[in-house]
């Protein structure tokens, strides 16, 4: 028979990635292709002491059904490391753990977007978000962005025209565009928010991982104590997926408590909780205070290997390609120019440099709308420096 | 400013029984409402050990992101706990690994329900079963059951009637009903599944917690093999939730390979996978050969409390209360039968027995449609043998 589903599933087209994804077992080849982190990085010991603490202490809870809102001791750790990240005034009550910071999405898609709803995106963004937004029915709208995040007088001008349902930003080292949304941008993005009523996601699964010593600006959730009537209008995402690792699926959601309760009644009928084991685990490894020592050793590392793929880009493909350097995150988002005749298609240069031995992801997929065919993401954060020269050489032949 | 939330959520009320969870805290009561298995049955150590063993022998596999159909590793081993209960064919590949079975609903309904269609249910049936199908849009359709499961005879006129997206049954020891469908019924579900070219959907999470030495008829599922057609027509859930922990949140879903393929879609964007965490340990647990020996734990125990309830309902509340005596599962389905001018109201009785501190849910809830007010579900699962005789005492007290 053949079966009749949803109406829901022809709003998504099964992805161009997938193919690419699929080449990637081929021995030898070098691949920036991954949007995740370095597993030699996971401080195994560390989960390991967790669990069996999770496991000594607290037996019943870490097995047993929990509350679908989260493991309690689990939000008041993570309500903890928000607050010393800058969100002053968080209460465990005003979070709810997700699976992942993946199901955060979902549950805005269950909870706000009724079909025909528009949601502003960025443009490129994070290629899951689309889908699950679309999943729901949504039309996105892209709004373009630079260097320094998110162009918010384009924003403003595509809030007053579509009246979203909300906008959806990753304003912290995003995927791809690696891009950090400056400080005068947050404030306006808040800003425009209480001015148009208008509720913004902020989805920062990435903050955490800046090089340098200087942590990025406030997150759109800390700053939002600066501005009067935003903290109401804003959800914010988080993860422990990238600092720590993403096979405990522990994210959570920040927002106004009408729109959490109707994302637990939601995650209720989706999965009725994160994995207690999971979350237990998770909660002592952030009482055991070994977060800040993890994150500093995964910084060190991943700002090298960053350093090394830019020298190497700038000095192997010269002219042919141009990106902004993060400050942090996973990514070097980054631009064919065509200079001197030389190739300007992304998803040509990925089948050349497949046969090179090396792969990215061709950045097209990352727009819901108005694709820059010219460009490419490539992540540093699973190779060694000796494979990051290897692999943006191999680059360069193939451009 | 109001939220403008999605229309799905219209769907749904939240739940009477919420408000009754509540008063479960209250000092000293005795509690047959709940719907999961007893904590002080965990296998702690076993898990303790697979836990160790996953992140000792796959500390990447373990904590980085892994496939979103499941872990290979545990699909391999979850088929070969499926063949052994005579799913005699199933390949790892015909299955993937949902966070907990309630993921599994969840994906049925993304990526079968669109608004308005309909699916048939028994009644009474599994309450976030209902409230998940309905947030997707479905109308649902309840079918009749009495002590031998649903009633085939009406199923198939309700099939004829309203030609379902798909018909969704719990056969073997069912929540809320406890009951058992025969051998009979079963062959013709599957007969008219191919019939009328219906998806049946098997939910099967308590068909391990059988009392006695005789296992139920076979599921559905593995009986399938004797029915020609109607695999290509069976989606079977099952879970580690009753029977190992709810903590680790793994179920899984075997379907039809159309349908698999479009769930895992879904899934990607729902929570990207199933904690590998999770996964890794319940693949290192199931190796380990501990299974047989846990269930067989937990079915004396079970059985030896579902006859102690059994026993003291018929002694304490006599002609005011009729049921069939479970033959596995968590529960006994009762109805009250106002003989002798007693009380028949399911919810009067609930509150009633709160205040003489003893907690049961009231079956009204668990009906999609013309629910029998009469009912009421009392878990044996939670109780020791003295605190049920004593817990059924203050109930017929409440009589």
């Amino acid at each position: 028979m053949p079966l009749n589903f949803a109406d829901r599933l022809n709003n998504v087209e099964t992805s161009a990635i997938r193919e690419l994804f699929k080449l990637l077992g081929k021995p030898g080849i070098i691949s920036f292709a991954g949007g995740f982190p370095d597993s030699a990085m996971f401080d195994v010991d560390g989960i390991r002491i967790a669990a069996n603490a999770a496991l000594t202490n607290e037996p019943g809870a870490a097995l047993q059904y929990g509350a679908t809102e989260g493991y309690g001791p689990l939000r008041e750790q993570i309500a903890s490391f928000m607050r010393n990240k800058g969100a002053q005034d968080l209460t465990p009550e005003q979070l709810i753990v997700t699976t992942g910071s993946q199901q955060a999405l979902d549950l805005l898609g269950k909870t706000m977007i009724s079909p025909g709803d528009k949601v502003i995106v960025e443009g490129p963004t994070f290629l899951a978000t689309i889908q699950c937004f679309r999943l729901y029915g949504a039309e996105l709208i892209s709004a373009p962005v630079d260097g320094e995040g998110v162009k918010t007088d384009e924003l403003e001008r595509l809030i007053e025209e579509h009246r979203p349902k909300f906008v959806y930003l990753i304003p912290t080292f995003g995927n791809p565009s690696g891009a950090l949304l400056n400080e005068e941008r947050r404030r306006a993005v808040l800003a425009m928010a209480v001015k148009h009523q208008t509720l913004v996601v902020e989805d920062d699964p990435y903050g955490d991982l800046y090089f340098g010593e200087t942590p990025p600006p406030l997150s759109l959730l800390a700053l939002s104590a600066q501005v009067p009537g935003s903290r109401e209008l804003l959800v914010h995402c988080g993860s422990l997926s990238k600092v720590l690792s993403p096979g405990l699926r522990v994210g959570w959601m920040v927002g106004p408590a009408e729109l959490l309760g109707k994302a637990t009644m939601c995650k209720q009928f989706s999965d009725a909780h994160t994995s207690t084991f999971a979350q237990a685990t998770a909660a002592q490894y952030l009482l055991a205070g070994r977060m800040p020592g993890t994150l500093a050793k995964v910084r060190k590392v991943y700002a090298e290997r960053a350093a090394a793929m830019g020298d190497a880009l700038r000095r192997e493909l010269g002219d042919g390609i141009e990106f902004v350097q993060p400050q942090g995150g996973l990514f070097i988002w980054a631009r064919l120019t065509g200079a001197n005749g030389k190739l300007a298609d992304g998803a040509e240069l990925a089948k050349r440099a497949i046969e090179n031995n090396v792969a990215f992801v061709p950045g097209a997929p990352f727009y819901a709308s108005n694709p820059d065919v010219a460009t490419l993401r490539l992540s540093f954060a699973t190779v060694g420096i000796d494979k990051i020269e290897e692999g943006i050489a191999r680059l360069a032949a193939s451009l």
